[in-house]
């Protein structure tokens, strides 16, 4: 079966306070965006990297991927106004049935297991949601107040989100809507079901100058 | 106005992986809990905590406040089963007409701003609890799959949740339920809504080794 990754780093880094984004803060001299390629370059053999990233920050990618990565196996590409588009540009460059992998460039810390999780489930079902409960007491903003939320269902959301090509492309055909958050909502409002896996404490988002720091004791301690 | 911080540290520590529950567990050779302890004592003179310990904790408690603290302002008092019987088992030596912050002895980095925003709305409304947005999409397991869930609305409830002695103490005098995972829920089981204030990213609980070594590090950074 074929594998793609379409990794969207699309943010601006603003939360991070400097001018440069997070996804190319340096880890032990190489940015985090290398340890997010890197882990499913090392999946497989044959999987494919479709890297979006927006307009201005191309050229630092390309920097990226020629210093660290045999190139043939990395595309890049211009992401759009959202998540969504940037994806739906990612997945533009995809005609081969396949396994598609969408990932946040800023989940550095994924496991190779949780990869290979991730792909069988889609190839069983489909699709594969790594996701994990909720630690926290949940609650809900009403009009007139707040009330509790039973957390024992809730789960946090994770990527990557994987999906079979038949199921994703397709999907990927619908105008855009504010509530297409993520994959699983557009998989959603093509009239399909999502699969959940378990996800990973480890796989977090770096958005913050603690995460940044977290990700990089974490990868030194073989956390990963 | 009185002020007493019930300071709830039941934890075994099983998720931790050691012997040592984690609110012992050192940060620059002292213990979590003595961090916890230190913040609420150095937001009034006149502040008095107690401090509920499950039964086998109490002698190394004991240590930990005569060794780093006036122990006039601090009572050790045993824990009960659940979160709900050690807060219980806490109130109890509460009598007087007061503002009393109940907290998470494994939330050891919340700053002095939290704080008093919570004594504030505590004083105005009655009750507050600090929330943060989710920052992950969110989905909720049914019978059926999963469903997406709308995070806007969503908040993650920490702690010190904060009341007037009027309203948790007579609050307290019920049968538990399995629900009562916070004093929230106790509250409004007692008939009353309570108000929401902002919590703080820093203010996490402390559950992993990762949890730990970035508590640490945003301790030695200032980050409190």
């Amino acid at each position: 079966m074929n594998k793609f990754a379409v990794i969207v780093a699309g943010g601006t880094g603003t939360r991070m306070g400097g001018e440069i984004p997070k996804q190319f803060q340096l880890i032990q001299g190489k940015p985090v965006l290398y340890y997010t390629i890197e882990a499913f370059l090392k999946a497989w053999d044959d999987l494919q990297i479709i890297l979006v990233l927006p307009e201005e920050h191309l050229e630092l990618g390309r920097e990226i991927v020629d210093g660290f990565f045999d190139h043939k196996r990395i595309r890049l590409t211009a992401g759009g106004r959202t998540r969504f588009h940037s994806v739906q540009l990612g997945l533009a460059q995809i005609r081969e049935e396949s396994i598609i992998f969408v990932h946040d460039g800023v989940r550095c810390l994924l496991s190779q297991a949780l990869i290979r999780r991730c792909f069988d489930a889609a190839m069983e079902h489909g699709s594969a949601i790594p996701v994990l409960p909720a630690k926290d007491s949940l609650r809900r903003v009403t009009e007139t107040g707040s009330e509790p939320v039973d957390r024992v269902a809730i789960r946090l959301v994770q990527t990557p989100q994987t999906f079979h090509s038949k199921i994703l492309l397709p999907a990927f055909n619908i105008d855009y809507k504010d509530r297409f958050t993520d994959e699983a909502a557009v998989v959603e409002a093509f009239g399909m079901q999502v699969h959940l896996v378990e996800g990973e404490e480890a796989n977090f988002k770096i958005t913050t100058p603690p995460d940044l720091h977290l990700a990089a004791w974490m990868l030194e301690q073989a956390f990963r």
